[in-house]
């Protein structure tokens, strides 16, 4: 199984990379909870093209993911041409990831085609400019990447989440052809991982500040996160990254509207998009 | 591998359920997309408590999917307690699933860690009422518990979706003692799948539809839709429900503002929890 090429670690590695302390191996570990855990975002990919039939493999995939009352309010355009490739990655802030890898991924929020459905049986669809429906066709976007994302580290692939397609929504969609009511809410880079540039399983806060029991508690949180910014900034050393920590991460990105990269105006492109978000 | 209880299908077989017509089995099918492709929802639940160290496994697998630049604005609660689980099944519109099943995962959207961040170290976080952070906290919480779901069906657990802790999202925080700027974007049912009462794989719009080339291309709309109107309806007849078709459970929920249950006000529910969506 190619899957083996990707050096799926031993579970209690796996669980130490993630929480920084050893694990006994849980009681149920299997093949597919080993891809889970051994989940990083890659960057670096060789351009070899994808085997004939990944993206349908991998689209197949996608649509077995639940899907809010079955109505698949999403779709995704799968990209290859180099051109497109290049001018999205430049969009992206010069991810020169996406111009690497072979295959790049775009899902959509799409309720387009719910509108298109309508259409053609004289119904208005009045349910769609609505928040919640927007948040449907986002959320089905993601469960089905999601999946996506797992069948392709499967298969030895590599993946990252490219959010900022969404730093200039409007021009994405110009350049994808993409009618209204349809918007990009990631891109997801797929190819081989350069084995000359690894990446290495990314630790995690500890449970203890995101899984709470019956009722929400923050009483773990400071003591959480003061270690996961020890963990954090280890790991940070480790890799030869500058040693920044965390805090000071989600302070930048979210302590002020720079931080956000031009996406405060999220509001008024989606509005343009034709999600106006009552 | 208790996976094998859940009798995934054989590849073609899996793949006839989803799009109606006899495929090869393709090139890369694994036991990891061997258990994506034989998802299906699972509402009826034996009450046998779950492995000890279940949640806290399905959790680490959440953990190690994507986050948007690690910021990790989600969190999820775990809750066991049958009076609670009772009140939200209720809430759902009586979904007795949630009273059956031994753990329901609430997962949450919350940029109120973030928010206690930036307070501990003096930094007002300007970023958070945006509607970008908020869209990233949903993806957040989605791409995790796609993985926790992925986990859950791996060790032959059953799992549903919970759109409609929606349907009162204010209600819903109250029960579980949210604090501001967190709110719960859907709820998720783990237990054993009951033998008695089987789910089978239902049926997906064809690729044509979904999978888009380099453009967004609706040409194929059309016939797509019709070609899964007609499966799906005997999908419904086979099962034994109502031949509704599939136009018009589409329509029901969209052609109209009564169609969204009440979730027409999420857009205020959301400003009452913390999010303005700016």
């Amino acid at each position: 199984m190619p899957h083996d090429q990707m050096m799926t670690p031993q579970p209690s590695d796996a669980l130490q990379a993630r929480y920084g302390v050893r694990h006994e191996t849980p009681s149920g570990w299997n093949p597919v909870i080993a891809t889970l855990m051994s989940h990083r975002s890659v960057r670096g990919y060789l351009p070899d093209a994808l085997p004939a039939g990944t993206t349908e493999l991998l689209v197949a995939a996608a649509q077995s993911a639940a899907t809010s009352s079955n109505m698949q309010l999403w779709s995704v355009v799968a990209v290859q041409d180099q051109a497109v490739r290049d001018k999205l990655a430049i969009l992206a802030g010069n991810q020169k990831h996406i111009s690497e890898a072979p295959l790049f991924l775009l899902w959509l929020c799409d309720l387009s085609r719910a509108e298109r459905i309508g259409a053609q049986h004289g119904h208005p669809m009045t349910g769609l400019p609505f928040t919640e429906t927007f948040m449907v066709g986002v959320v089905d976007a993601s469960l089905a990447a999601q999946n996506a994302v797992v069948a392709a580290e499967s298969l030895g692939l590599g993946t990252v989440y490219i959010g900022s397609m969404r730093n200039d929504p409007e021009q994405v969609a110009e350049i994808l052809g993409l009618p209204p009511q349809t918007m990009v809410v990631f891109g997801l880079c797929v190819g081989l991982p350069d084995p000359q540039r690894p990446s290495a399983i990314k630790p995690r806060l500890s449970q203890s500040v995101v899984l709470h029991h019956e009722r929400y508690n923050a009483d773990h949180d400071a003591q959480g996160v003061q270690d996961y910014e020890d963990r954090f900034s280890a790991f940070q050393k480790a890799e030869g990254m500058p040693v920044a920590g965390w805090v000071s991460r989600v302070v930048d990105r979210l302590g002020s509207v720079a931080g956000l990269g031009g996406r405060d105006r999220m509001r008024t492109a989606l509005t343009a998009l034709g999600f106006p978000l009552k």
